[in-house]
C-alpha cells in the first residue's frame, strides 16, 4: 500500500484538516502519479460542506489533477516514469456499455466512477481525490499533457476545460457561429477561450459590467449586459448557441429568447434551485436545451492536445493547501479569476 | 368582397354564435376555398374562452381547414377550381427572412400570420379562421390533398399532423428508433401513427391504462403506464426520443429519465403552468429538450403527400357547428378520440 498525505473534510461544518491514508498498490494497468497541482472546483465545496446529499466523510476532494508519473504497472503502454500526466473527474467505468466502448465513459450506463466520494468498482472503499500527495489510477483515465504549458494552469482543464469544450463541439461550434457565453466563472472563462479558438463570434453575457474587460481579454468579441433589458431585447434571436454556465438561480427564458432558428442552449451550470422552463420560448424558433456532463477519455485527451496546440490554459490563482477553506469562502462570493489551484508542494 | 357565414366567440364567457363578415376579394395570387370541414384544435378553445391573453372578439377560430377551390386569381399556378385543398395554421409570413426563404414560414423572423386572431400584414384587420363557409388565402399557404383519403379526417393533419410530423423528422426518427409518445390526445395519436409509419419502435406512455388498446390499434408496439413507478424506472434510459404531447402540468424529469445517451425530448404539448426543469436529469446522458412549432409550407405538403401514400388520417368525431361549445366542454375532459371535426354543411 502507498502511504498518502492529504487534506480532508471530516464533517460538513468544519474546515478541512490534514489526513493520511493508503492508496492501492500499483496494479498491472495502473499509473502512480505524484500530484503537483490540483484545481479547486465548485463541486469540491458542495461536497465538502455537505451541500449535496451523500458525502462520505472523511472526504478528500479534488478532480483537476496534474503531476509526474512515479511508476507504472507492467501492462501500462502509454506512460513511463517521469512523464507529465493528468487525471480528471472520472477514474473508472464499466468499460463494456455502448458509451464506454466509444470512450464516452462520462455517459457510462452504470454511471462512471468519480475521482472522489464514489464507491470503487471493486467495493474496496470510496474514492479519494487530488487534495493529496499521490494517486493510483488505471491508465485509461490518465492523460498526457504538454510540457510547453504552465502545469498549474493546466489542472482546471481537467474539469472546467472539458466540461465546456465537449458541448461546444457537440453543438458544432465553428467558424462564425454566433456564441453567447452566459456567466463568467471557472466554466465560463474556459467557454470564452474555446469558443474563440474554434473561430466563433463570441459574446460574453454577464450581469456584472466590470467583466466586460476581462471577457474581451479572454477572447470575447462583444459584451452583453444581461441586466439591461433593452440590450437583451435588441439581441433577441441573434445567437446560434448559448453556453449557459450560470450556477445561480435564473430564468431560462431570458437566454432562450436570444436564440435564433434551431438555436441551442448548452447547459453546464447547475443552479441549486431548478429553473422554470417556458415551453413557448422553446417552441419558438425550434430552440433546444442540451445538457452536457464533462467528457469522455478520448475527448479529454483531444481537448488537452488542442490546448497544447493553441496555447490555452486556465486563468488561475495559486494557493497553499492550508488556505483551502478561505478559498472556498471566496468562491462562494465569486471572488476568484477564475480558478484556484492548490500547490501540492505546500502539503 | 365575399360574404361569409361563420360561428364566432363574441365574449370569452359566452357560447359561440352565428356571425357574418366579408372575406377579401380574390387577389392575383389568391385561392378562394369553400370550406367543407374544419378540425377543432385545443388552441381554438384557449382563444375563444380567453384562456390566452390577447383574443380579439368577435373571434372566428379554426385552422384545420379542408375544402374545394371555388376560384383562383390570375397568377395562381398550383390550383384550379374544383381541386380539393387545405389550409392550416399559417396564412402569411414576411417571405424574405432566411426561414421564409427555406419555406419554414413557421419560424419567420417577423412571426408568421396565424389563420385567426392575428393582424393581417396589410393591417386590414384580424384574420378569421375556418369555422366559416369560405376563405381566401395566398396559394403559398394552400395545400393539395389526395382524393383517396377521407376529407373530414384529413382536416386535423393541418395542425395536429404537421405539429408531430415535423419534430419527429427533425429528430431523425426512422427505422428502429426507440420512440415514446407521451400523452394520447389530438397530437399524441398522430405522433403514434407517424412514428410507426417511419419504422420506429413505438411505445405509448400514458397515465390512463385504458389507452393501451387504442395506442396499439393506432400503431404503438408497447404501452408504458406512467403512473407505475416501477415500470417507469425499469425503462430508465431506454428511449432515443420522447414526443411530449402532454398539455397538463407535469414534471419533465419523469420523461427525461427515460432517455438514453443523446436522447431527445420533443416538446409540442403546452401545459398552462410552466414545468420545472432539473438540470441534473438533462446533463445525464447528454439529453436534449427540443421545442417545435407546427411546420413550414414545404414540409406541410410533404406530410400530406406522405399521408396519402401511407393512408394516414386522423381519428375524428364529426359534429355540426351548433355543437361546438359542447365539443369544447368534452375536450376539456379529454372526452374525444381524438379530434372533433366540424361538418361545415351544418352552417
Amino acid at each position: 500500500m502507498i502511504a498518502t498525505k492529504a487534506y480532508a473534510a471530516y464533517q460538513a461544518d468544519q474546515p478541512l484538516r490534514p489526513f493520511e491514508f493508503n492508496r492501492r498498490e500499483v496494479g498491472p494497468h495502473d499509473v502512480h502519479l505524484e500530484i503537483r497541482y490540483c484545481g479547486v472546483c465548485h463541486s469540491d465545496l458542495h461536497r465538502a460542506r455537505g451541500e449535496w446529499d451523500g458525502t462520505h466523510f472523511p472526504l478528500v476532494p479534488g478532480h483537476e489533477i496534474v503531476g509526474t508519473v512515479k511508476s507504472v504497472g507492467p501492462a501500462v503502454t502509454k506512460f513511463k516514469p517521469g512523464n507529465l500526466a493528468a487525471i480528471g473527474v472520472i477514474v473508472d467505468s464499466c468499460r463494456s456499455c455502448p458509451s464506454c466502448r466509444q470512450h464516452q465513459e462520462n455517459y457510462c450506463d452504470e454511471g462512471p466512477t468519480g475521482t472522489y466520494n464514489v464507491m470503487a468498482r471493486d467495493g474496496s472503499g470510496y474514492t479519494r481525490g487530488g487534495y493529496s500527495s499521490q494517486i493510483v489510477t488505471d491508465e485509461r483515465f490518465v492523460y498526457h499533457i504538454s510540457s510547453r504549458l504552465d502545469q498549474s494552469a493546466v489542472a482546471p482543464l481537467l474539469c472546467a476545460g472539458i466540461t465546456t469544450y465537449s458541448p461546444l463541439k457537440y453543438a458544432g461550434v465553428g467558424k462564425d457561429t454566433r456564441v453567447g457565453v452566459a456567466g463568467l466563472g471557472g466554466l465560463g472563462h474556459m467557454g470564452v477561450k474555446f469558443a474563440a479558438a474554434f473561430g466563433a463570434e463570441v459574446t460574453l453575457i454577464s450581469h456584472t459590467p466590470s467583466k466586460e474587460t476581462d471577457g474581451k481579454r479572454l477572447g470575447a468579441h462583444h459584451f452583453l449586459l444581461s441586466s439591461d433589458q433593452a440590450q437583451m431585447k435588441k439581441h433577441n434571436g441573434q445567437f446560434d448557441v448559448i453556453l449557459n454556465c450560470i450556477s445561480a438561480q435564473h430564468d431560462y427564458k431570458k437566454y432562450l429568447d436570444l436564440l435564433g432558428v434551431n438555436g441551442k442552449m448548452l447547459v453546464v451550470g447547475l443552479p441549486p434551485e431548478f429553473p422554470v422552463l417556458d415551453p413557448f420560448a422553446l417552441i419558438k424558433n425550434r430552440r433546444s436545451i442540451i445538457g452536457s456532463m464533462i467528457g469522455g477519455t478520448e475527448e479529454t485527451q483531444e481537448m488537452l492536445d488542442f490546448c497544447a496546440e493553441k496555447n490555452i490554459v486556465s486563468d488561475v490563482e495559486m494557493i497553499p493547501i492550508q488556505k483551502i477553506d478561505k478559498a472556498y469562502d471566496r468562491m462562494v462570493k465569486g471572488d476568484v479569476r477564475y480558478r484556484f489551484v492548490i500547490d501540492m508542494a505546500s502539503l
